[in-house]
């Protein structure tokens, strides 16, 4: 097969690196001035490929490879270019430089695809900008709500449709969800990007095979209701302690969350934040409120309901025993994705031929893909091994994992762009 | 006997509380505008009553029925007279009320007792100003150390020692240790003052016999640190989740508490505050860090220092068993102190003989009566019953109550003092 140009990778992740090094991290803020540059140099590089270049009204970036048939279904590729305040470089960025270096790979070689090939580079993935989720592919899919785009940034205190029309896009557009892409003008989307857990590393395995994404069910704003007591003059049977309802809680829970492990499910339960109030609280009182946060994440919406109904029976049992009371707040959530088989399958047998060591794994964050897959668009992801989670400066990918899965995501969008795979 | 004169306790409870209510609750604050005029008001009817009325560096207040042998260690009674913010009327107050009570009826009566009985208002017993425990009683006693002097109000950001200075005290002499109390010169000191726990209410028992002072070995700066990592991304057994940790250590010692209970110790337990940091926990993080403090009272050290021994064993095994560290920052603390038992057997036949329900109790909050207790003084506390708990404007004490409580005082005073119990 053709292999992917991996000098063209390695100039890339320098230079994205260079340009939004904070001085502790990487930052590519969303829809501002790091994100903005990321844009501009993938860009560049498409161009001096000779590969189309386009955006949309949200600004998502296409760079195409036009196919022989123009009109069939085409091969999309590509990730995010933003990242959170003082992040890795990899996270979201790999996955578009992997694919410029594939296309790359081909254009050095001459080669003409059956049908388009583009690799996209998403906009405005990360949520630490924007409480909104997945923005850049839900807006390409014309799917991102009016009311979405009056979401603040926090540090500009600017909304997203005034931070969209500041780069140059039409937030009108977006709002009034004009779609660039179409579920049925899609053959595929296949994600490479970096795991930002610790499976693979500990695994020992180079690449992971999404099995699927993890939807979510959040309460972000809950707390207990007991009633604040002198510390020294109220006796154990006589509190109503919110701080002690919390705890049995979170500790019971950490025992249904095994146990639904051992019963087959797949799921992560987090809680986040907790605090007591600063004005009331004191360390000689009984606390009488505690706020806290929930985060259950499934790949399975079933397992997502029982986690919850388990939260709140086992609080239901806590408040009538200890005369408190939970209040939950308004609940958020996303909806599980899964990864379509037949891809997945192509990762595989792609990771066997170049002898990339691989394992399924679901993913417990969201992405891109998610939009995609929910679309109806035959969707994958890539993982590649990488140190240190996510989300900080010490993302640490080895360019020979990263090499490794590029040439396995090569030969998929080869077998599905109808290219030789000879190698 | 000569019975107390309550008309007067209502009359000076009105004047106080007019004369503190803030909108919301009473609010004497100390070494402020609202402990100033307590201290006016009580020393202006000290004075209409013919007793004596001093002051020491301090500016706690000594009103006082002279004896016919002025040489004899004095009876003294009394309370402190500041109010957390928005507190209740009586926290503090009715112990200084019912000795003018007490003392009203004998100058009425023209009695005169074989020795000085003292009425004391206490400084500054309320910690929510400064941060000094006992800072009146201490002072008293010269025990209140030079670096104290130097603790701050948080509201006025003003030194306890410039506080004294405005309000016409002397800080250079506290500081110096300057000593107005000795034991030696010291009969007794008992102490009336409202129940801030439930006891007494659900007991449907009027006064309280306190049978001890609680001590206290406290961390107030306390932490679990873990490991943040991404919340779907990381798997169960991938975690050092700070808050799983801390809700293990809390759920666990409330069965600690409860087995030291069953073997007969008497203690309290409180984690009062606990928090996540607000700049880097997020609902979608494992939570890598959480704050927490740590109240134990009791009135027996070693049980003090058994629960703690159990804190720190309890946090080992859980840090062991979940990758995590606590880091319990400084300890600080008071000693218990031990009622004496002649005077305890005497409040008991007082409310026995007219005719007051009684129970004994340990007292789980602080008060004056162990700064008297620990320097060799024979003290006692006499609760009332009081609905709603204290450091609140719901405070709810009967007159009724009161008046039992006041006329059990005014009999255990009369037979130390030397004067005819007959009634």
């Amino acid at each position: 097969m053709t292999e992917p140009y991996i000098p063209l990778a390695e100039r890339l992740f320098e230079q994205l690196r260079a340009q939004s090094h904070d001085g502790v991290g990487i930052t590519r803020d969303t829809y501002g001035a790091g994100e903005q540059a990321a844009h501009a140099t993938l860009a560049e590089c498409a161009r001096l490929l000779g590969l189309e270049v386009t955006r949309d009204a949200a600004l998502n970036l296409y760079m195409t490879l036009p196919g022989q048939r123009r009109d069939l279904p085409a091969v999309v590729t590509g990730s995010h270019l933003d990242s959170v305040p003082r992040g890795g470089n990899y996270d979201g960025a790999a996955g578009v430089v992997a694919g410029m270096a594939v296309l790359a790979g081909w254009v050095r070689a001459g080669l003409t695809p059956q049908r388009d090939v583009v690799v996209m580079g998403i906009r405005a993935e990360e949520s630490a900008w924007f409480p909104v989720s997945y923005v850049g592919s839900k807006a390409a899919f014309g799917l991102l709500k009016a009311q979405d785009l009056q979401a603040l940034r926090p540090d500009t205190q600017r909304s997203l449709a005034e931070h969209i029309r500041e780069c140059g896009g039409q937030p009108e557009q977006v709002a009034a969800g004009a779609a660039r892409l179409q579920a049925k003008d899609l053959d595929c989307f296949v994600e490479l990007h970096i795991e930002q857990g610790p499976v693979l590393i500990g695994a020992g395995v180079a690449s992971g095979v999404v099995t699927g994404i993890c939807g979510s069910h959040r309460y972000r704003a809950a707390q207990v209701l007991g009633r604040y007591a002198h510390s020294g003059a109220t006796p154990r049977g006589h509190r109503a302690d919110a701080v002690v309802a919390l705890a049995a809680l979170i500790d019971r829970l950490q025992d249904v969350w095994a146990e639904l492990e051992s019963a087959g499910h797949e799921l992560t339960l987090t809680f986040g934040q907790v605090y007591t109030d600063p004005k009331q609280a004191d360390f000689s009182k009984v606390p009488g409120q505690v706020s806290f946060t929930v985060d259950i994440r499934s790949r399975d919406t079933a397992t997502l309901r029982l986690m919850d109904e388990r939260l709140h029976e086992t609080a239901d049992t806590i408040a009538a025993a200890q005369g408190v009371s939970f209040e939950w707040g308004e609940s958020s959530g996303s909806q599980p994705a899964i990864m379509d088989s037949a891809l997945r399958q192509a990762l595989h047998d792609a990771a066997a031929a170049t002898g990339t060591s691989v394992r399924d794994m679901p993913s417990g964050a969201g992405h891109d893909s998610a939009t995609f897959a929910n679309q109806g668009v035959p969707s994958a992801m890539l993982f590649v091994r990488n140190a240190n989670g996510s989300h900080n400066p010490d993302e640490a990918m080895d360019m020979a994992d990263f090499t490794a899965a590029t040439r396995t995501l090569a030969r998929v969008l080869a077998a599905r762009a109808g290219l030789p795979q000879a190698g």
